[in-house]
């Protein structure tokens, strides 16, 4: 568990949210909002997220769409208490199971969903340093392999369902390997920094079952300014409006 | 062969080249330009195009790099005629195999190139109506699938060399799953035809023996107008310079 003096309180979507992260650990930030505004969920609707992490894309959905069903799962203990009480202070309700997504709980084998989310770690295992703290390692670190994530969330969505994640732009290949056959309608939606910059992250979204073909959207831009100056000041009217205002980020199919 | 009348003479580069193209055959427009203008192929460089048809990409190279060892693989004898004598008429050399990609010719498979380029065909096989010309059908149709194309192209690459392809955005995740774990360090250009839309092609670049990350890049925007109206004449100033100029179009790696 994490003891207070190791959280902040920290606000998203222009303060509508107020959610605790550890102040040294795994901790989100645009990504698991990002995540949140292009998960297509309607009111009624199961939502499951995979690697849920203190509950920032959940929540920021709830937040967003009421009336969904909303379950996390997670790994760690500590985050999946954290997600639990993030939920409550905030009004909303999250189931949170704990558990590993790449040994699915019988609890969540049972049950299928109408949408899946997931933020999955972005540094491949044995690369790099190590990160100080074990906790942001876990969330961090690719221990399970990416395929193994979107296999687990396939398994998990109802036919028709919509997978949702956000990944590194360098992964753009192993997600779109591991769709078919089982996933497609599969849009991919850049995200870039800057006008003109590579993308840094990428969105992208399959149908299970889809059969239609791949569309590979116009990037979606974070930051307006050509510099890095001033980077809290200087979102698009895009990004400002998902961020700040809770806004849908809608991904034509 | 063709028939005189059955053929158009065609400018390309901004008259820097003409090209004899059939009239009711496959005739290549901006994507074999594009194609050539993404190849980095360097002086005393060899490159093979797979697939040349009448060689409007390769020339399009050789016109702009001069000092270039250009091969073109077609298996239409009547569009490898045609590759000969366009390459004749415009004072370049281009040597021109006939034969399937799929058994590569015993002249080909002994050799390696610094850079191989293709503009496969895009429409899948058993779909949609046959083309009325069968020359074009064979051209536009996806007899040979695509990972086929792209095993041949590494095939014949030599150790660091490119593959540089350009094809349907929608195929981006058959493209990428056909290259690791041969190549890598791939760069995706979309190209869009307008801003703020999706891609309608991309080109892909990848390095024989590359490990580097996956880079998906800014889009390349065709045309500046927002409407349809005068797709002749509203090229962006990057556009014309690629398409009327024969300017490079740089892949920042």
């Amino acid at each position: 568990m994490f003891a207070p003096e190791d959280l902040t309180q920290d606000g998203f979507l222009g303060g509508r949210l107020t959610l605790a992260q550890p102040r040294a650990g795994y901790r989100s930030a645009m990504d698991a909002v990002l995540l949140a505004a292009a998960c297509p969920a309607r009111a009624g609707q199961g939502v499951l997220e995979l690697g849920c992490g203190a509950g920032v894309a959940s929540l920021c959905l709830g937040a967003r769409v009421p009336g969904l069903g909303l379950t996390g799962l997670e790994v760690q203990p500590a985050y999946a208490a954290l997600a639990r009480r993030n939920a409550a202070a905030n009004g909303l309700v999250l189931e949170v199971v704990e558990g590993d997504l790449a040994a699915m709980p019988a609890a969540l084998r049972a049950r299928s969903f109408d949408q899946v989310i997931a933020n999955p770690p972005y540094f491949a295992p044995f690369s790099g340093t190590a990160a100080a703290d074990s906790g942001r390692e876990t969330a961090q670190r690719e221990a399970t392999p990416l395929a193994v994530w979107i296999d687990a969330a396939l398994r998990r969505l109802r036919p028709g369902g919509y997978l949702t994640l956000i990944q590194q732009a360098e992964r753009l290949g192993d997600i779109l390997a591991a769709l078919p056959p089982r996933a497609g309608s599969s849009v991919v939606l850049p995200v870039a920094p800057r006008a003109g910059r590579a993308a840094g992250r990428v969105i992208v979204q399959a149908r299970k079952g889809g059969r239609g073909p791949l569309r590979l959207l116009a990037p979606f831009v974070l930051h307006a300014a050509p510099h890095h100056a001033a980077d809290h000041e200087d979102l698009t009217p895009e990004a400002q409006a998902i961020l700040r205002a809770g806004a849908v980020l809608t991904l034509p199919r």
